[in-house]
């Protein structure tokens, strides 16, 4: 076993390189990068087109932000179908069975990204609440997200991701009538494994909560531009 | 990285060679063994909670079958906690940010769980739909676990395990008036991946669609006595 250890620790020096890559890439191009990780389900691909709709609403007054996404999942091409249909620059990646992406991975989709004429890039992750919460992609911030379908006590349970996330979204808040989950425990387990973390409930089909977070999308993007 | 392959192959043959083992111990005991896997959140507890309580039922003329949990989690005891006050033996595995269990952990928890007492084994895996699709713990059979509110193309983006998969269940059929989840194409999608597949749909929390698991688990108990 020593020798895996080994092995391992190469391959997550390596990957931490090409991260560091990754990030001077997008930050060449003035470019807030997310990385979005949550269970299979639990609706990221469901927020993006709604995110991607809202930064682009012609009711809004404030510019227009322009939006890519690199989506990760093990194998199909659903998800950026989807997202292309939402009107944004998207990009697959297939892992062809591993659990979470890799910075390599991203190296080469950042290629096929139009990365100048973008805003915000959007990493999805394959959907796993375990595999991709230590390995850093060369973004900027963690966004963990959790279905309340889920349950309450999924930050207690993967305090991994939940640590290291700057940002964690409780999505599908509209089912909230019909589940057991508790928004206040939620809130303060995510809130002992990271002080910092903004916490945010919302719900994509309805559109309940997503004003705030468009409006912390928009902020982070003009704190990142300033930076 | 083809030394990394090669020491993996070994790693993979000697948890097969140990998979063996567990299963030559559970059938020692007359003990059907199901392995359950599915995303975090999406019930695989709250149904082990409802199987122990209607096996059990004094309501059923049937003779009461007697029910063990292994819990699989990356940390925490929550799960095993909850076996317990359902009234089944139980034991938890701490994988320590494992992605999955692996068959010398299922090893060691056997030595813990009153097999001779027990007729009926649960394994319930780590919450993740990618990692446990692959290895053997020395089950009999694989049990993959999806929500409605998850969405009905799961079996088609993560078919390693529907592949593998003895028996679907599609839990939180309480929440399909609430969700888009099309039952029909979930149920196709899981019989194109494995057409001997058998796909239930059941909410542990109302009670529907439990009688028709709960007959299923007596008929694959006794089948198993009988082989």
């Amino acid at each position: 076993m020593n020798r895996r250890i080994e092995l391992d620790k190469i391959i997550i020096d390596k990957d931490e390189e090409i991260a560091l890559r990754n990030r001077a890439v997008i930050d060449a191009a003035g470019v807030l990068a997310l990385n979005l990780i949550g269970s299979p389900g639990c609706g990221k691909t469901t927020l993006l087109e709604a995110t991607i709709e809202a930064l682009q609403s012609p009711t809004d007054k404030r510019p227009p932000l322009r939006v890519g996404v690199i989506e990760g999942d093990v194998q199909c091409t659903f998800d950026r179908d989807r997202i292309l249909a939402a009107g944004a620059a998207a990009t697959q990646i297939e892992t062809d069975g591993a659990c979470r992406l890799d910075a390599a991975m991203v190296e080469r989709a950042l290629a096929e990204v139009p990365l100048d004429e973008l805003d915000i890039l959007f990493i999805e992750n394959v959907g796993n609440l375990v595999c991709p919460s230590g390995p850093v992609l060369g973004e900027h911030l963690k966004v963990a997200v959790v279905s309340t379908p889920e349950g309450d006590e999924k930050p207690a349970k993967y305090p991994a991701l939940f640590v290291r996330s700057d940002i964690v979204l409780l999505t599908k808040s509209d089912l909230l009538p019909y589940v057991d989950f508790d928004l206040a425990r939620a809130e303060e387990d995510c809130r002992k494994l990271n002080h910092k973390v903004t916490v945010l409930a919302l719900a994509a089909k309805s559109g309940e909560g997503m004003a705030a977070w468009i409006d912390s999308l928009r902020e982070l993007r003009e704190t990142h531009r300033g930076s």
